[in-house]
């Protein structure tokens, strides 16, 4: 490829992403000057805080402003180097993430990869969404033995981790997914417990039949009617992660919060909101569990990859309407 | 008085306490069995939580039952004793804890009082809402010297002891209040930076005004709009201990939650619902302390004494209304 294709913020959507949000523009391929490297992307991470840093609400990023390239986690290929610390052909994550072929960056990560440790293992398994998974399950949810763990968006990238360090830790394991596909995934492959459809089920009752000595734990990822189901069935000092609230983020206008936001008194519950970067001083702890636990086949992962730089934005919209099972993935080009 | 006044439950209220939820009735007064004590109640706590303890929303301990005496915390002077443990004219916290003259008790808090503590210390300064306040703030709202603390309810029994705290730990302190006048005292007596008439002014626009570097601490009292506004003026990693959500006990039907709820995960912040019987195995703390800060002048307390058991439902509404500073006592007989 001799252009860039980048992907350019060009209004703010309202409600759902829409075609002409993102206009998709072919600039040259950049030059390293000094001390930089030309990284061309392989992979995209596509993550429903996507749709946060597209809009311009508080939040804890700053937004993409218009006219910039989207934000978005990449792993790629060093193609030229002016930095002694890389050469063509290492794997890295660029600190310059965004979703475009290539990138001239001044640092990235590098990536150990091989035949044992595929690049896309640092997509799944030892990837964002898992060391996301490990802290706000471990560090907040704090699961002890014989407890229950309820799980959201379960067969999502962070939630189908979730699930699975909470049944290594002894608890029983509820996830709700969106088809009888993903729960027949979560229950049989992962090792959860149960696996409540939340399009086809009541979802206060179901969590009350799958949770019969309540909920100690919740691992939130969407907001919305399942926050409030799982309210009313939180025993005292319940804890629940804040990780996402993916039902909100395309709403047009203010949403409501849980209408059994008193159970928080009630039970004494404790709530925390938290991302990934809060835990990179930490990200040790990950790495001495995790790669274990993929090893043994413990924690199983599993990448949704879909082809096409240009097919990002309509991709994007699979994590809205439950279209991706594990975590899902663009492929901007081949691996090396 | 030869007759046991008692205030018990007819029904549930639905929305505001009315006549006829309550009913008193005159019965003999109890004689004590082997080993009990024989109490009269002088002073009865009304607190928002009663209005909870009316209704049979799943709550943090057993609703009081229909046909029960209204529970309530009181003190008293022990009048006959069978216990070798407590002698006539012992000021005493029966265990057995409601709205009526009289109670016979298998135990009780003895209670140390004299010229310089009076009875009425032990609803104000050293009581129940003083320990909430200090283990609130201090356990899970974590006050740092420069943060800014806002406090709902601030003329409060809770919130009047929350705001001191906060100023002796060096922070900015914010109240808000339902009166000029409660705000004036607020400000003037017990030393808050600023309070804000909820009432009159634009709460999130005065919030601004007031926390020109955002709010790291909000201890809660009401929710409502007051919680949404707060949501959306905190900082990273604030602190919120959920002690009450008063705006919503009279509420007849469901209540929504805050709608910037999303802030909670957008700022990383923390909320703990929390009852002061949480702390009682840390109590020895709260006593290390305060009896030094009320004696230096440091803290301040203030008790609003109304006269008369049969007055207590009424009183009571008052907590709804604004129309008490400081803590809401009804006096139900004379002192020694």
């Amino acid at each position: 490829m001799s252009v860039n294709r980048r992907w350019k913020l060009k209004k703010r959507p309202v409600g759902d992403l829409a075609p002409g949000d993102l206009e998709l523009v072919s600039e040259a391929v950049p030059t390293p000057g000094p001390g930089q490297i030309l990284i061309r992307n392989i992979y995209l991470s596509l993550d429903p805080t996507n749709r946060i840093w597209m809009s311009d609400m508080d939040q804890y990023m700053p937004p993409v402003e218009i006219g910039d390239v989207m934000r978005g986690g990449t792993i790629g290929v060093v193609e030229a180097s002016n930095n002694p610390g890389f050469k063509p052909g290492d794997i890295v994550q660029p600190f310059d993430m965004g979703w475009q072929d290539y990138v001239v960056s001044n640092g990235a990560q590098k990536l150990q990869v091989g035949p044992d440790l595929p690049i896309l293992a640092y997509m799944g398994g030892l990837g964002m969404t898992a060391i996301t998974a490990y802290f706000g399950l471990l560090d907040i949810g704090k699961p002890k033995p014989g407890e229950t763990v309820v799980v959201s968006a379960a067969a999502g990238a962070v939630g189908s981790i979730v699930g699975q360090i909470a049944k290594l830790k002894g608890c029983h394991v509820v996830g709700l997914a969106g088809s009888d596909d993903k729960c027949k995934w979560v229950v049989d492959e992962l090792g959860f417990d149960a696996c409540i459809n939340y399009r086809t089920e009541n979802v206060l009752e179901a969590l009350r039949r799958e949770c019969p000595k309540g909920i100690d734990v919740y691992f939130e990822n969407v907001g919305g009617e399942i926050l409030d189901a799982v309210l009313t069935l939180i025993n005292l000092e319940a804890r629940i992660p804040v990780c996402g609230l993916i039902s909100t983020y395309n709403a047009d206008g203010p949403v409501p919060g849980p209408y059994m936001f008193r159970n928080i008194l009630m039970k004494r519950a404790l709530l925390k909101g938290f991302i990934v970067i809060d835990y990179f001083p930490r990200i040790a702890e990950f790495f001495a569990d995790m790669p274990g636990w993929l090893a043994s086949g413990q924690i199983k992962w599993k990448v949704d990859v879909r082809q096409g730089l240009e097919n990002a934005p309509v991709v994007l919209q699979d994590l809205f309407t439950g279209g991706n099972t594990g975590k899902l993935v663009v492929q901007i080009g081949p691996e090396p």
